[in-house]
Order: structure tokens, then C-alpha cells, then sequence
């Protein structure tokens, strides 16, 4: 078909000197005259290990990825990558992952907003700080919130679980896999279990910000129906991203409330076309992901499904490091928080000091031999323990030897507080 | 005071040997063989430009920052740096930022949830594809919204905003300053004069996520009681964090409501401690923030705010680029989508295909010479148009020469598409 120009713009178009674009266009002054960075040489700046958690170079210089845009068929399938693999880190087939810019919290918020509707009850485990602050957030969207608290290092019991759920009907109940203020590593298949025997309609979901990728999650073959996570602990991740996997009984069930969802931002009726079109392969748009995080997101999880060891193995990395860590702290008299090995994390461990010795004593002497650790988080014992984190490339990269740098450093630093005071041996 | 160690603890103590602990803390094996990168020699990989907006190295190199916790003493002063600094981006002396890991849009979730309580009025100024999107946000937050919709690009009229407020009590008002999907820029100066006028008591909400550091922006002399934005675009920073900032009168009538806020993750009621603990150095825990792009966002402010250009001659130079790609693109035979240039963005064109060419035409060929363009997104008259960013170092450092290289590749593009056509010439 013909087209018109508009004379004016055929003169201008004369005009234009063709030597000229061709300089312009294709010698832009900006990359030629330097060498740009490659993820070979690219290495981060030496730090204190290993808190929270170490992220490997290539997951950095993904961070540090160019300007791109959200809808570019370069990012596309770098975000529906992520979709898949969160998949694989989970063992589910069909759950439907939500990648949200935001931290592991907003997690929380989409399963209230989306998952409860005002006056439906919700059963919080409490295995510490973390059961209070979710109940609190079922709280903010109408809910009506049940705690079962378990003593400081324990785990509710199951006959109080199935009491519970007997006595009433919940929509959801949920339990912190791993609450990081205790170090205490719940039983997600057997809760699982439990709900599916006692009142199967109830939809469980396993807060799992400090366990995704360092203790075994079996979305399907457990019956788990929500994953929350975020992707500065076991992912290997700077912060920033909200990460969760519904399974697609949990869709349906926000799909078929009748109350309107009181978010916009934690809308799964808003985000789920988009994850949806992602994963085909097609941009879609209603917030800007967090592009550079999602570039980071895919680095992790392709060294993490993709390369050795295996998911099974790493776990086991995690079983390994963990067990050498409490050991260790054993020795140097230092109690777990967890009552008992077995129900302790495997990413992290929660360690009373040892008797006689307070953070002051321990925490910088640990700090100035290049090892961070965190101080108490839970407020009934805040200045009692600290918490190690030992998950990600410090337990399965034995040759950053970070693990043995921990350990080095725990045992030097408790030796030489207690040389440093005036001491009576019992 | 004496200290007791129990016995077993002093004989394993006694067996650590010194010199290995040596070894292992002082000669860690991950930094001491190779060379780390530094923000000197960190240069981006090659890629298009300037889509969405280019990020510089320095600011990608900070968004590879090493892990580090968000409570610890080195992270602690950058947040309040950023606090500090994107009060000057603002002209505010005593604004309330709030910066929290999510996209733009949670900005919104932000202002419905705080500022408005179910039952009460909106008002929603709309110059575009936001403006919708806004108004919806409100309603999921059980506000009344009404919608003033200008044409397309136009403004909404003074005289109607005027009407509207007197006509009923709103709570807020908002209006896009610029809007993304139109490149309209509305008169904030001028909107909050006529707010201040006839209703005092509405609170005028500015959503920046298209205009802060790339328009002049007034908090106090102006009287703009909510500036919402995102990092990804005049920021200069990769997309993730939510950047926010109330007047003390917002954040009173958020102090001051008697409905608790719908949301847990938006409630400034959670946030406001939070900030102000880390604007005063110290470390304070509701979610954790996003602490690489925290990093990213100091080093781009302290570009903005503590380096030549300043501030109002940043502002110049992305009009003075802004002229410079529409003249060409007037030559070219585009005409832009703001009615007016008076009301057109000064960091971004939307500009309508030249007559005769559509989409296919243009952007292929664009992309083939290393520039990127984004699509229509407007409903009305996505297929007729496309629209350019010209903001941050884009415009702010010429010796990159990407204006220029933008100018090239339309005036090439724009020849090449006529030429492949059969042309009929008016």
C-alpha cells in the first residue's frame, strides 16, 4: 500500500547525513573505550562472614546486571526461569509461584488478603518471634487468630494441634518451619499430616523465610499448601524479593471468596495473570518486578537445581555443617535454644553463651576475627544467646572454608573471654 | 567478679590449638587468592540504551555490594543517609521518607491504606493509564473515589478542580505528575495552590514515580503533602524499592485515624519507628529492608545531591534534552501526545508514529541500532503511538552521547522505514 510523507518531513529526511547516524549509532562513545566487567572476573570485596548468609560473585554480578526493562524478550524468560525452578526447590509440579518485589513479610500479607476473609479463623504455631508477628497480620485483615504457643525451644505438641483443630474450623493454620528467633525446626510433613486426618479443608502454610533450600520442603508429597519465603536466607539472594508458592487448591480458594481482597498490592487476582504470562513466555505488567533481583533470583536457583550438588545433597551439606557447628558449641558449653537436636534448624543454630560469659564477651571478639553472628531476638531470653547462620555456599562450598572459620573463630573467642576474667573452676 | 567454667569446657579449651585458629581466621582461603573487584574497574556489560533509564556503574557496582545484615552498624548510616538525602531531592526540611522493598505501586497501597479510612472521599486527578490504576488502589481500601479525567493529553482544568472540591470533602487528592502512558505533566505548584485554596484540609498526594529527580519538585514551598515514587526511573536506580515521602500533616492524619490500617506490610504504623530509628543510627527490625538496593540508592543520591550537576541544573538539562528530541521528532513528522508543550515531560516523550508508519516500522529498527522504546500503553491509543525515556545520566552526563544517539537512530529509522515503503509523496 502507498504511504504519504508529508513534503516537510521527506526535506528533512534528505537531510539527514547518513555518515553521520552510522558514527553515532554504531560507536557509541560509551563502551568501546573501556573493558567492561565479566562474571569471571567479577569479585566481591572481602566482608565478614557469614551473616546473614553468603551470596555467591555470580549472584552479585547478576545484581549488577544493565538497565532492562521489565517487558524486554531478554528478561522475559530470565523470569519465567525462576517461576520453573522455584518449582524444583520445592518437589511441586503444579504450585504456583508468586514473585513479589518486597521483603519475606508481604509474604504474610498475601496469605491473609487473600487466603481469609474477615471473621474466618486462623490457627497460628507459635515456635517464637515469628508466630506473634503473622498472627498480628491476620489480625490487620479481619481475621479471627488462634495461637497454640510452644515453651521457648520447643514445638507445639501434636495432640494440641489435633485438639485444636477438632474444636473449630480453621481456613488456614500455619507454623514457622524454622522460626529464626529460636533456631527450632518445626515437622512440616507431620503437621501436614495432621491437618489432612483432623480437617483436611484447612489450608497449611509453612512460613518458610529462614528453611527454603536448606531444610527439605515436599510441597506435594507432604500436602503443604502455601510456601512463603524470601530470598536472603537459604536462597543465596540479597534482599528484596517476596517469594511464595501456592498450590492450586489454595488458588481456587481465593479465587472463590466472596469479600473483595482489602490489598491492591498483595493481590493474588492481580498478580496472577502476570506470573501466568511470565511463565508463557510473554510480558505482562501491573508493578515493576525488582528486574536485577530476579536476575540474581535465577543465578541462585540455577546453581542451586541445576549443578551439584544435588538439592537431596545439599540438604545434607546443611545436616552436615550444622551437626559440626553444635558440636563444636557443645563442647565450648554452650547450650542450644532448640530442647532438643532434634527439632534444631540445619541453616542456622541458636546458642545460649556459654555460663559466665554475655554478648559483650563473645559477639566482638567473634566480629574482630571477621565472623558475624546475630545477637537474641526472641525477648523472654534476648541477651542469653546469639544466632549463627550456617546455610548456602558457606555449607556447601567446603573450600570458602567458611564453616571451619566459624568454628575457629567460636572456639578462640570463648577461650579467650574466659582467660580474660578472673576465674574459679568448678 | 569471678567466673566459673565447668571443667569439661576448660580441658577442651586447653586442647585448641593457637596456631591453627590462626591460620583459619587470619588466612581465610576466599579473599586472599584473587583479586576483588572495585567500583573503579566494575564497567556494566554493553547493551541498548536508554530503556527504561540507564543506571551507572557505580550504582550497579553498589547494588553488588557484599551480604551484609540490615542491623549492622555499617549498613545502618547508608539507610539514613538515603533518609536525609531524598529530602533535598524533595525540597523538604521535615518530610517523613519511607523507603520499604516493593514497586511503585505499593506507594499507592501506602496512601490508601494511611491516609484514607473506609467510607471517605478521593479524588483522582487523571492524565493517563494511572490515574485508573490509582483509583482502583483506593477502592480495595474501601474509599469513594471520584475520577476528574482529562482527554488525552490534556490536563484536568483548574476550574474543575476547584468545582470538585467544593462540590464535596475529600480526603486526599492525587494527580500523576507525570504520567507514564501519556508523557503529560501536570502543574503540581499549581494543584496544590488551588487545594490550599478552596479545601486546606485534602491532602495533596504527588505520584512521582515518572518525575522525581527528573522534574522539579517542591514539598514544603509548595505544600505537597505525599510524594510517591519508585527507585527505577529519575532515581537512576534498578527497580525494587518503594520510595515514599509524608508531611508531618500526612503523617498526623495517619497518627490520628480511627479505623486501624487494612494492611500489615504498608501500615506506617509499623514503618514510621523503623525509619526514624535508622535516620537517628540506629537499628530497628519490622521487615528487612532490601539492603543492596538501599546501597544502590545511596550511591545514586549522593551523585544527585552531592556532585555537579546540582539539583535545579539537573532539571535544566533534562529540558533542555527533552527540547532537543522532540524538535527532531517534530521534523520527523511525530506529533507528541501531550495537547501542548507546556504540559509535556521533560523525561520522556510520547510521540505518535509518523503518519503512514506504525510500530512495526520503527521499533525493530531502533533495537537493531541499540536503542530501546517502549510500546503505547494507553488503552485508547496503544497502536498509534511510542514513548522514549530521556532521564537521569541519560541527560545529565552528554559524554555518553546517548541523547545524541537517540536523536540518530530516529532520524535513521524514521528515513529507513519510508524508504522500504512505496512511497506517495503529498
Amino acid at each position: 500500500m502507498a504511504t504519504r510523507i508529508p513534503s516537510s518531513v521527506r526535506t528533512f529526511c534528505a537531510t539527514i547525513p547518513r555518515r553521520r547516524h552510522f558514527q553515532l549509532i554504531h560507536r557509541s562513545p560509551s563502551f568501546l573505550e573501556r573493558k567492561m566487567s565479566t562474571k569471571q572476573d567479577f569479585k566481591q570485596e572481602p566482608h565478614k562472614i557469614p551473616g546473614p548468609i553468603e551470596v555467591a560473585d555470580e549472584v552479585l554480578f547478576a545484581n549488577a546486571h544493565p538497565s532492562m526493562s521489565h517487558v524486554s524478550p531478554d528478561f522475559v524468560p530470565v523470569f519465567g526461569d525462576c517461576i520453573r525452578m522455584l518449582r524444583e526447590v520445592l518437589f511441586t509440579t503444579d504450585g504456583q509461584p508468586f514473585l513479589i518485589a518486597g521483603s519475606g513479610t508481604l509474604g504474610w500479607d498475601q496469605v491473609a488478603a487473600n487466603l481469609i476473609e474477615p471473621g474466618e479463623n486462623a490457627l497460628v504455631l507459635h515456635t517464637g518471634y515469628f508466630g506473634d508477628s503473622f498472627a498480628e497480620c491476620f489480625g490487620a485483615y479481619g481475621a479471627n487468630v488462634d495461637q497454640l504457643k510452644a515453651e521457648i525451644g520447643g514445638v507445639v505438641s501434636q495432640a494440641d494441634i489435633e485438639k485444636a483443630l477438632k474444636s473449630k474450623k480453621y481456613k488456614v493454620i500455619t507454623f514457622t518451619h524454622v522460626d529464626t528467633s529460636t533456631g527450632v525446626l518445626s515437622d512440616a510433613k507431620l503437621i501436614a499430616e495432621t491437618v489432612k486426618k483432623v480437617s483436611p479443608d484447612t489450608l497449611t502454610v509453612l512460613d518458610g523465610v529462614c528453611s527454603v533450600a536448606s531444610e527439605e520442603i515436599r510441597m506435594d508429597a507432604w500436602g503443604i499448601d502455601v510456601v512463603l519465603t524470601a530470598t536472603q536466607k537459604g536462597l543465596g539472594v540479597p534482599p528484596g524479593l517476596s517469594v511464595l508458592c501456592a498450590s492450586q487448591k489454595a488458588v481456587k480458594v481465593s479465587e472463590s471468596r466472596k469479600s473483595p481482597v482489602t490489598s491492591y498490592y498483595a493481590s493474588w487476582k492481580k498478580w496472577l495473570p502476570i506470573m501466568r504470562a511470565y511463565e508463557k513466555g510473554t510480558p505482562a505488567y501491573f508493578a515493576t518486578p525488582p528486574v536485577n533481583l530476579v536476575y540474581a533470583l535465577q543465578a541462585s536457583l540455577t546453581t542451586i537445581t541445576k549443578s551439584k550438588p544435588t538439592l537431596e545433597e545439599r540438604f545434607e551439606a546443611h545436616r552436615r555443617a550444622s551437626q559440626r557447628i553444635k558440636a563444636v558449641a557443645k563442647q565450648l558449653g554452650m547450650k542450644q535454644v532448640p530442647l532438643d537436636p532434634a527439632i534444631a534448624a540445619n541453616g542456622m543454630s541458636a546458642l545460649y553463651y556459654p555460663h559466665g560469659l554475655v554478648a559483650s564477651d563473645l559477639l566482638p571478639r567473634l566480629a574482630q576475627k571477621g565472623v558475624v553472628v546475630a545477637g537474641g531476638l526472641h525477648s523472654a531470653i534476648k541477651d542469653k544467646y546469639f544466632r549463627v547462620g550456617h546455610m548456602g555456599i558457606t555449607v556447601v562450598d567446603p573450600s570458602r572454608g567458611d564453616v571451619e572459620k566459624v568454628v575457629a573463630s567460636l572456639e578462640a573467642s570463648v577461650a579467650e573471654a574466659f582467660a580474660s576474667k578472673e576465674v574459679v573452676v568448678e
